[in-house]
């Protein structure tokens, strides 16, 4: 290692030369492989935005200059350049340096991140801050294919071009986003524009130059030779340009000596300006560049495997892939994460009822709405976090009319490595208050099995949130042997008599090991599965509560507003005291990264922690 | 009347003539103003879009055709000849017919709307199921100029280009939405492109022609004269082609003739077709067609002024421009409403710190937090429910990093005759459960100018959430005189013994009211004005309740997740039991239309409601 040897800071690098920032950016590809191959983490994005992170620290000078790096899971290579090298080695762990840039680890993180498409909005609102502050420096915004398609994108743009502030923003073009890119906007920046008005253009082109007298053949045979180029001088920029944008490219995002130039060069204009760069994802890594997909993401080569039981994710696809067999009306959306949703099977079988938007979650969700005024059963298979993008959809859209759209809300509750903001950490709350909506959460992949049925058999919206991470068996029941869970009730797994604890979800499991250690102890336990944070059972709630006193409310979720405050609604309601009562989640903070066991030992979401509090009540009780 | 002198259906018009339908759409118009300057509603929107309407019926066969009208403001001639003629003077009132699209009401209604940019995602979901069901029938999206500015609409053209199902979308362009339009793509739409990339198109076209030996220069002076005619060939449809439409227009929309004319050519091609429409609001009506944003919403002659005291709005925006005298950090964003949130006078007195970013909620959130990071402060005047449209931008990019962004929630509650879509039903259940936010909610005027100017004071995230609707008394405190509620402690009105009224903003004055009654019956009532959700007084609520045992919690918004949530969630906390605990609010249902009064009265949400929750707890007791 030449530069590596000790941590850098940008200052470091802008005395270098061209061909030492060659070697810097190969070396610092090399701690990205070696270091992520380790820990888990985006392999592909970062290491397409080598080259380009150098070249901007090198050009640019942070942080007076304001360097945002859309989602952020490409700022592996900004992270090791900005002080962060000697700890590079705990991304993504808990205490670690995070995998998306984070304002409280390094004055050169702007913002943090994690969600797409929100880099050009906040880098025009610093932008306009700086012009009323008189404060001539850049802000830059890298932002990738993939994130430009999502609306918010379009409306910053919209913004930026008509307020004609100062704003370099960079397409970070690599031809896909997380998975194949989708949309218009892909096939025109990838240049297979082919469209009726271009045709028609040229054409009328060729027409004006042949009516000419005399000369026109022989300029129409020019022009038609140069069709072609005129189709590249056309194209490309054009969109950014109707949006007042100047448009710079496309340059080659791995040779720094280009990027260095052009930065330069833009780097005093005024106004809005586009650079559109192309990369490769997971240049340098050859696996990554021929499977970007597959490492998108890496799992940490440490992840003690517990077990190879099924997702819940892959328990989802599998089923409505079954689902889709019997029934033709079912449809499935995904919002550019067909592997991530388990999607991957349905897409391959039924490619006609599968559909994938793009990185538009908005879209998504009323897209499904159609769907379903139609007569078809929409799944919509979307993130927990993610799914708060298109929240006035849910309510506006699918929710007033009762349109019967089905969220398959993955990664519910607690992520882990990706943090703060990829946590499910709201769903339960942010859902509760919308009218016409049914909430389930399956504690095991046979109930997941089961409430798909149920919700293919409902005519209203329904939620059903499952958590990330496997099944607690090897297999799960087929969809054709499970049964519709009707009317919408409960489970009493245990009928005792000391405390009543009331889980749902993924805290079911660890209550039902909460309650073996209670009995251990020599208590009686009552324990319910809700199955349904709304409607709740009120009738063996209810029923079980007026007899127990003792009562622990356990879920995956935020406390404000979720699950356990259904439970105290339903009391208050029914006029049954709650004096002892202990509401177990997730506390009133943004949950930080570390594995999920980590970050569930910090709220006591495990049975240690449930027999803590039951223990507290019990004691209390005596 | 020729043709209204009974109730049409779109079967009744196919066989007039056009010079039938001109006479047809003329008596529309008579009945649209004659109506609106009655009932109040939307009435520069409706009456641009009347031979649009006709012509689409004309043209079209809904319901098999599906007609979806953008936001749906636009409607009301629609709604008059699909057989809502005679109830067409019930329009926005209680029981009537609703100022939007309504699945209830008729099968020509095909979604239900209200907020804007939702209709192209829904018509290509539609698309996408008619295509699967082997079903030709058209659907067609009539959307206006600035709904097109909206992510959602950015998403739903991107998918629709790439998927290239049939789909009709109707960019109905009045150059301007509610207020003048915003943005670049409003200034290309309206022709006045003059970016330099195509300045650059046409000269290098230039020097392409004169580089041809000996005819160049003639060729060169044709080009030149061609400018003009080039410039408009290119523009306007440029962009929605580089989405892969096919673009047609733009045409004027109020001939009949043309519009017939082209509807039925379009009708039956492949493909997402986009139809560029030009119409004028408030067509046909003098004074709308001279001041349209001042006839955008029209209010109903026939309201009993109760009183002239300053609006909510009003407050906000003056004490806002009194804050900003002072502190040249203060800034003012909002998307597209600068009017309805009170923003004209900032405007005007601030125009380098004032931000109309278009209807972009999203965008409005996030750039706001980039202003913040760079050492503003943004208010976000906003209405409650398209609070709801950055929901994620509220969590992701504002509280996370615990940005000084301050959000002046106006229309929190119930606004009346707008209906379903409008009424700022849930935002403090959806606001509670993030975490880093303070919300409040004055219970006066006075009390808005404190909150605004404590929020000032601050230096985290706050919702400041306020209804529509004039304030109690005839002027309010002015800023300087104001003092910043510190700590943030709520307030005791009364300190009685037998029952704790603990109200939240609007409510607290009728339970002021309800008090006086109580009073008269010779009870002795407390009652706390909470003035912050979030954090709750917890030692003045806790210390009143531990000696009161009936307690009501008053608050206009969803009971689910709410403010009477939050004192349920502290009691349990506090080990406080709460058997007797009446919690008032809006019901688990979309709340219809009608005067604010009317629908308050639906949920007892007035003092004789109060009052009889209040005597049935007392009654209880004894």
């Amino acid at each position: 290692m030449r530069f590596l040897d000790r941590t850098l800071t940008p200052s470091d690098i802008k005395s270098l030369s061209i061909d030492d920032l060659e070697v810097l950016s190969h070396e610092i590809r090399e701690m990205i492989i070696s270091t992520v191959l380790k820990t888990g983490g985006h392999l592909a994005s970062s290491l397409g935005a080598v080259e380009l992170a150098v070249a901007l620290h090198y050009v640019f000078d942070s942080p007076a200059d304001r360097i945002i790096w859309d989602v952020g899971h490409q700022a592996y290579a900004h992270k090791i350049i900005t002080g962060r090298m000697d700890k590079f080695h705990t991304l993504r762990q808990l205490n670690g340096i995070s995998g998306f840039p984070h304002v409280s680890e390094s004055v050169h993180d702007a913002i943090t991140v994690g969600h797409s498409s929100t880099s050009i909005s906040a880098g025009l609102g610093m932008s306009a801050a700086k012009c009323l502050k008189n404060d001539p420096a850049n802000v830059i915004c890298v932002i990738g294919d993939g994130s430009m398609t999502a609306g918010m994108s379009f409306e910053a743009l919209n913004h930026a071009g008509d307020s004609k502030k100062r704003l370099i923003v960079i397409l970070n073009d690599n031809e896909m986003s997380i998975s194949p890119n989708v949309g218009a906007l892909s096939s025109f920046l990838s240049r297979k524009l082919s469209g009726k008005y271009f045709q028609e253009l040229r054409k009328e082109f060729g027409e004006f130059l042949k009516s000419l007298p005399k000369i026109g053949d022989d300029i129409y045979k020019f022009a038609k030779r140069s069709e072609e180029s005129f189709k590249t001088f056309v194209t490309p920029g054009m969109l950014f340009e109707a949006l007042n944008f100047d448009y710079f490219g496309p340059i080659n995002g791995h040779k720094l000596s280009h990027l260095v130039n052009i930065l330069n060069n833009i780097k005093n204009l005024e106004g809005p300006i586009l650079l559109h760069v192309t990369t490769k994802k997971g240049k340098g890594y050859r696996p990554a560049e021929e499977n970007p997909t597959a490492f998108h993401g890496v799992a940490p080569s440490t992840t003690e495997k517990t077990n190879n039981f099924p997702t819940y994710t892959k328990i989802f696809g599998s089923t409505l892939c079954q689902m889709a067999e019997n029934n033709e009306k079912i449809t499935a959306i995904t919002a550019a994460m067909p592997d991530g949703t388990g999607l991957l099977e349905f897409q391959s079988k039924f490619p006609k009822r599968f559909f994938d938007v793009g990185i538009a979650e908005q879209h998504a969700v009323t897209f499904s709405a159609g769907l379903s005024i139609e007569g078809f059963t929409p799944f919509v298979a979307i993130y927990s976090t993610f799914l708060q993008r298109a929240y006035d959809q849910v309510i506006h859209d699918v929710c007033l009319d009762g349109h019967h759209v089905i969220f398959a809300m993955d990664r519910g509750g607690i992520v882990g490595e990706d943090g703060p903001t990829h946590h499910g950490a709201f769903d339960l709350s942010y859902l509760r208050p919308i009218p016409n909506i049914t909430i389930m959460a399956p504690s095991s992949g046979d109930e997941l099995v089961r409430m798909l049925k149920t919700a293919e058999s409902m005519d209203s919206p329904v939620a059903i949130r499952y958590p990330r991470g496997n099944s607690e068996k090897e297999d799960f029941i087929s969809y054709d042997k499970a049964e519709a869970i009707s009317p919408l009730n409960a489970d009493l797994l245990k009928n005792g008599e000391d405390i009543l604890i009331i889980a749902i979800g993924s805290m079911v499991n660890p209550a039902k090991k909460a309650c073996q250690m209670l009995e251990e102890k020599g208590f009686s336990p009552s324990l319910i599965d809700a199955r349904f944070v709304k409607p709740l059972d009120e009738k063996m709630i209810c029923s079980m509560a007026e007899n127990i006193s003792n009562i622990i409310t356990i879920e995956e979720n935020a406390l404000i507003g979720g699950f356990g405050s259904a439970v105290l609604e339903l009391f208050a309601e029914k006029g049954i005291g709650s004096k002892n009562i202990i509401r177990m989640g997730i506390k009133d903070e943004f949950v930080t990264q570390g594995t999920p066991e980590e970050l569930k030992n910090l709220f006591d979401l495990n049975p240690e922690g449930i027999l803590k509090n039951a223990l507290k009540l019990l004691n209390n009780d005596k």
